[in-house]
């Protein structure tokens, strides 16, 4: 079912400081930082050839990442996601296994349709499935 | 400098449980465990289109992701790696830059060279060089 890593998503405390890290000491492609208010994070793309890491720092009130940010003041990885052809069907097939899905599916940061998974279930480690 | 995303790598308490979720409910192609004593660690690679995840259990007396499981018991991700055209010149350059490299090179899990930066430069995330 699932197919390609779609990204890394690492929270920061310090975007720029994290971004710079990225393009300047480890020369990576790095691109601007992009609001996106609807799911409350500033985001910057790192591109790499085979897939992208997103480093998410909080943006407003109500941020996902704020929590996180609370309880790993240095940064850390968010959450991991993978491609799959259908996000409803995953979700039916995965509640149907135990699994405990995170909210219906909704239109996630790149405008396609996401579940996320809950870390109990997957050995500690938060996961998203993106509609591919 | 870094290229391709080489692994995600997740320490999970139990390796049997955890390679079942992958390949029976996320129904991705999933290897047989290997031990490693010579990094204290028992890996199961979910091989992705793209890259791999692989899952990391401690083996024997000294693992290096036994205190991980300790501070984090259900798991997590324990590293990401990336590729580089040379280890020996990356981390010369890392060290120039005021960044950590955690070891001189050593040769890795998948017998290549490797070194590891230290999290507090990294947002808190354990990172990888893989000469590629």
């Amino acid at each position: 079912m699932i197919g390609r890593l779609n990204h890394v998503a690492i929270a920061v405390p310090d975007l720029e400081a994290a971004a710079e890290s990225y393009r300047g000491a480890l020369g990576a492609r790095v691109g601007p930082p992009r609001d996106e208010p609807a799911h409350g994070v500033t985001v910057v793309f790192v591109e790499l050839p085979n897939t992208k890491v997103e480093l998410l720092h909080p943006l407003g009130a109500d941020s996902p990442v704020a929590g996180f940010l609370e309880r790993n003041p240095a940064g850390g990885v968010h959450h991991v996601c993978y491609e799959v052809p259908d996000v409803a069907e995953a979700a039916r097939k995965l509640e149907a296994e135990g699994m405990r899905v995170l909210g219906p599916p909704e239109v996630g940061a790149h405008g396609r349709p996401v579940i996320f998974l809950h870390p109990k279930d997957m050995q500690g480690t938060l996961t998203e499935l993106e509609e591919a």
